[in-house]
């Protein structure tokens, strides 16, 4: 049966960066994949063309896709738009919540060939592999009530972090099992000495521990968690916690490793589906210049393979390319040392095809 | 007139290191400074000594006071209390909130000596002062409402993450007037692109701009703060941020100099009194021991002078103090090369008294 893939180009370097990653799903096609991509836009640019950063086409296309490849969404122009449900980050909040897409999944990994580019020292973060494991679909990112109002002759703004036990059991589960496939260890991130939402968060983590008896289950607050990324972040294999920390967590996580352009990441929903995309932003400062990294982008395809269409031996191969190119030395600008020579994101596409 | 100051030792290491911080104090008496030192029970050891980790007792004296030094709170002995009404955090908190003690001013400074301590390579962090003015008597951390509750047959927890213009400028202030002392830069924490009561703080922080024509300010989304925290951390001067977010960056920030047994902290209410206390906690594990650094507490006593009792020529001769006995090469545990010799909680504060 052939499976259908939705590419969002998205903002920024969005649309080079999924150019490079469509060749590469070209490529998996030629060698046997059956799958039928489309393209659709998302964002600011979905917003320009339709005036909504979600538009009923896109998202229908996405809810019939088997996966979805996001590039990335966002950049100054849309950020003074006075009605912020057309925000590009709008389009971005409501795939994840129209589709579901309640586990994220985002690897810090450190490429030995990129060791140098961590700003930690090397044998702090040499061999340095976590996977943060976030909810996405929940928290104070959509709790209601919210909004700006006013109380009392002036304005108040507020937001409501809330989670119940069956949203906490989901995100807890996909963790655990992660942890079970990899290093065995589990830390739950939370604030469970403030909030309350969090000590509801502590318990059901808790609870599902016995049901995993291979897992060794740590809880630690978000502050601490805060240091200890930057004090000795291999002590951590699998972390999970909620929405916002989550946000914070894994981008202090991914930046350790110095390349965030290396990074993709998984979003997926109870019934597998997924979307995926790179770790980093729209960064429209370099926008159409053939600067952006592809890499994170190609190595989102990498990860749709294997947890959305049943690919891993695929998955593998284009993991095995990347990792040859960076052995050949192709750096784009955010992964050269200083003075070295870089490539072009197309030249960098070229090079993974090459060694695909 | 005598200025009273209520030392609070507290939990874990506390009493270890407020002990050596009252010495200091002493020494300040006997140098001319007219104050009247006080104890009090706080925390778990309030909560096993009075059944409350806030007694009224200690909270009329800390209203009394014109400052007050804490040790820290907390411990694995306390953490399984049922009533979470009755944690040493809560006492804490309490004292926070009813001091109106809202601008937490949490300095991130990396001591020459001990450069070598931090997990950033060197050039990243050689010279680094951050100044986080954290806003600490709202936001999440004080919100309703706040709990635990059925809804539609299981449980639901949620906090409210809440703030009044009337909150935010006034931390506000407090952080461009601090700015106005140092760098001249502020950079304000938020995630306006999701949460609305943070697109409310963007808001009133442009609106306090104009009054501060010599600072510049920015503003940060916190994901990608802690990123730049960990990925360039110089480029920070003064960060402004919400309770929560300030919580997290705080610490990471701490953890950047290596050393977070060196760095002290200040909470300041409207009429200039103050709660000061060591960025680090109570660290159970090595309670008793005599391994704990009281530099933290040291520097703190040297904060109070400054901004609660007017005395910068007292709070100058510690901090040259603390500094000439790193410069002897006094390492506790914490500070202490691999294989470095190490000197006791008492003994480094022998040595700073000396120097004083
Ligand atoms: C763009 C923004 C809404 C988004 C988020 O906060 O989730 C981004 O930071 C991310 O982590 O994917
Ligand atoms: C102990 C805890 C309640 C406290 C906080 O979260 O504010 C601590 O982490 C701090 O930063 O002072």
């Amino acid at each position: 049966m052939t499976r259908k893939i939705l590419v969002l180009p998205g903002d920024g370097i969005g649309p080079e960066i999924t150019a490079q990653a469509s060749r590469v799903l070209a490529a998996c096609q030629a060698r046997g994949l059956d799958v039928e991509v489309e393209e659709a836009p998302v964002g600011g640019t979905a917003y320009d063309l339709e005036g909504s950063p979600l538009p009923e086409s896109t998202l229908a296309k996405a809810r019939a896709a088997d996966a979805v490849l996001l590039g990335a969404v966002g950049g100054p122009k849309w950020d003074k738009l006075e009605d912020i449900s057309k925000r590009p980050e709008k389009g971005l909040l409501g795939l994840r919540k129209e589709l579901g897409l309640f586990g994220n999944l985002r690897p810090a990994l450190l490429y030995p060939q990129l060791a140098e580019a961590s700003s930690l020292k090397p044998e702090l973060v040499s061999g340095l592999d976590i996977m943060i494991v976030r909810e996405l679909t929940g928290g104070i990112y959509f709790g209601q009530p919210r909004g700006i109002e006013e109380r009392d002759g002036q304005r108040v703004g507020y937001n409501t972090y809330v989670y119940s036990e069956a949203e906490i059991e989901r995100i807890g589960r996909v963790a655990f099992e992660m942890a079970q496939k990899r290093g065995k260890k589990l830390c739950s991130v939370d604030k469970a000495n403030v909030l309350e939402v969090t000590m509801l968060w502590r318990e059901v983590m808790e609870r599902l521990a016995p049901e995993y008896p291979d897992v060794e289950l740590s809880h630690m607050y978000v502050d601490n968690a805060a240091m200890q990324l930057v004090r000795a972040p291999k002590q951590f294999d699998v972390v999970v916690t909620g929405n916002m920390f989550g946000d914070i967590l894994s981008d202090a996580a991914a930046m350790l490793t110095g390349s965030i352009g290396m990074l993709p990441s998984a979003s997926l929903n109870e019934s597998g589906q997924g979307m995926y995309e790179p770790c980093h932003g729209s960064a429209p400062d370099i926008a159409g210049q053939g600067l952006a990294n592809p890499l994170a982008t190609i190595l989102s395809v990498a990860m749709m393979l294997r947890y959305s269409l049943g690919e891993p031996e695929l998955a593998e191969r284009i993991e095995a390319a990347v990792s040859k190119v960076l052995d050949d030395g192709l750096r784009t600008a955010d992964i050269a040392a200083e003075g070295a020579p870089r490539v072009s994101t197309s030249e960098m596409g070229d090079a993974v095809l090459a060694a695909f």
